[in-house]
């Protein structure tokens, strides 16, 4: 095994924001050597990683330059320049997830090809070039009102994914390649983490359910272990399993699943990197999902996916009618409650529905949790001064 | 309340070893902009806190002009020049924990009258000046072999202490100013630590119980909850909250323990900060102690401190024979286990006995992460290459 503790080892991550951040706390505590390139020189990493890079992630020449730098090569964002890490893989350089992974899962037409190639249950869909074909298809009745179109790329929390109800829905579209996807009414949005180590050892975290807030598109609450019955649990962890095997996946990937009304899953998006839905591990879990990102890509003993407590994740988003230097109004009265712990990511001004933080919400009762968490929701506000 | 997180608020740390490097996940977790001052430049906090500060912790002028930089100062050691912080202070810093404690708890001997003054249940002592009144002390058969000696100054895990059993041992002390205490048996060591804000908000951890390294008189084991009856924790957990409470503590403050063979409890000693003992808290504690540090010195409401699940901690120290750059030996063997999470500090040279990290085991069964924590223990080894 290499040594990467103290050592002179130096783990490049592209991107430096919140999930990066959360990944230092772990290579802080692994003392592993970690050289961060993002666009911002104030992003959330930037002061406390160990190196901190500046510079455009699509940029050809700039990743390129950075993966010279390092001996292994992570992402905390999946939209960087994967002719760079083509290159440097050609040229020695272990990145971890695959760049030929990273390609498939950048594009959302690529995605579902592979879902419906490796026989991984997923909701039919249709792929176009562009948003011209789409209305030819609609004209020639080839699809029907309501669909659901996607982006092929670049989709992030909710950009880039619209439900199409009548004509004027479809002509707001923007004009580039998409796929549209056939409405289906799901009792749960759910999700399983699956790490995936070298020698293909392969742990899957509980199924976590998520809540929408309705009108952003973003994830409210993220609840582990989801309420559902452990034969759909069972189910989900092993379609997610299934999905990184097909990968041969090497890291962290969160699959993100529908539960139809008949229990079916279907796979609707995997993100090749921690994940939003798994933040309530770094309370609630034996190995939180940031340790064992670092695990699976060294090639490291997976550790322990299972839960100490159930955990509830609130997002913290910038609130409406607020932009400039956050404040976390009434941040000391969600404090007072037990198993209840904040995080604030870093960014020192707010816009509405951004991403500021998120709260765990840490309970022996799922229920108990489920009632912090709305009360967590409805006192701290992120607002400005 | 002031704006702490993602502000313009600066918390300045005096001492950047692995307590501060601790501290920093809790202070990046809640975006506190922290400031640290160490002698060393490669101190394991130098590269990960937001500004890094060289100097020697112990000079008034080095002390003084780093203080007049920050708009709050803490300490991860206590080893520090307390009349700058007098005069901080006087000018209207707000330095937690308080100069004065820090005073009386730098001398061994002052310490020990506090208890005194205060009934605080301590082992019998006596104060000398000079070795040399405490040898005329002996002459005059007013003390007898065997008794403890104790430097009354920065005495540091183990050293400055002494069991003195007879003249060969009596000859070879240090010189200077110390205490000698009855040698007391006793069962078992523990621990409590108490959170204390400037509203006098209170809080204890559960006791711990310690199990010492023979030879190297360092802490091998800090066990949570230490295995003992109720009645005798409840008495540990009172004692230490007598102290806190006497002192008007602010911060956190560790309370060691014996409990003697009749169930007595008697203060051995304090620590003014975060602690050894209570590790096992990152992983074990709905609060850890890193965190509850920050909320009582910045008077936020404090953290439940009670166990997820049961928590031992070994300590990693290098191992004797071995000196130079550290290998982790056989670390990837440990990882293996469930519930094993090692800490590695970031020091880039071992030498014996050195702490180099901890490991923390934690399990719903106690016996079982006793167990766990043992195979631990005889697994890995911090060598050098």
């Amino acid at each position: 095994m290499k040594n990467y503790f103290s050592s002179s080892f130096r783990l490049g991550v592209l991107g430096g924001g919140q999930l990066g951040k959360m990944l230092l706390s772990e290579t802080q505590k692994f003392d592993v050597f970690t050289v961060v390139l993002d666009a911002n020189n104030e992003a959330p990493c930037a002061q406390i990683c160990n190196e901190f890079h500046q510079g455009d992630l699509l940029d050809f020449d700039t990743v390129y330059n950075f993966g010279k730098q390092v001996d292994l090569l992570t992402i905390e964002i999946e939209n960087v320049n994967i002719d760079a890490l083509d290159k440097l893989e050609a040229e020695g350089l272990t990145i971890y997830p695959k760049p030929k992974n990273l390609r498939v899962i950048q594009s959302k037409a690529q995605q579902k090809k592979f879902y419906r190639d490796h026989n991984i249950p997923t909701a039919e869909f249709n792929h176009y070039a562009y948003l011209e074909e789409l209305k030819h298809s609609y004209e020639n009745d080839i699809i029907e009102f309501p669909f659901v179109w996607k982006a092929a790329r670049f989709g992030y929390d909710g950009n880039g994914v619209k439900v199409v109800r009548n004509i004027v829905d479809l002509e707001s579209l923007p004009a580039g390649e998409c796929i549209t996807e056939k409405l289906i009414p799901f009792k749960n949005e759910l999700a399983v983490i699956v790490a995936r180590n070298e020698q293909g050892e392969t742990k899957t975290y509980p199924v976590v359910e998520m809540e929408f807030h309705p009108e952003a598109n973003q994830v409210e609450y993220v609840i582990c272990p989801a309420r559902i019955a452990n034969t759909v649990a069972t189910k989900a962890r092993e379609v997610a399993l299934k999905v990184a095997d097909s990968f041969d996946f090497v890291g962290l990937l969160a699959v993100e699943m529908f539960q139809t009304e008949n229990d079916e899953i279907l796979v609707n998006e995997v993100a090749p990197r921690t994940h939003n839905s798994g933040h309530y591990s770094i309370e609630a879990s034996y190995t939180n999902q940031f340790e064992q990102h670092l695990r699976s890509i060294l090639n490291l003993p997976l550790g322990n996916t299972e839960s100490k407590v159930a955990g509830i994740m609130v997002n913290l988003v910038g609130a409406e009618g607020y932009t400039g230097n956050v404040v976390y109004e009434n941040i000391e009265d969600i404090l007072k409650i037990d198993g209840v712990t904040p995080h604030i990511y870093g960014k020192t001004i707010t816009k509405p529905f951004r991403k500021m933080g998120h709260v765990t919400i840490v309970n022996t009762d799922i229920n108990e949790a489920r009632r912090i968490a709305q009360k967590v929701k409805e006192t701290i506000k992120v607002i400005s001064k």
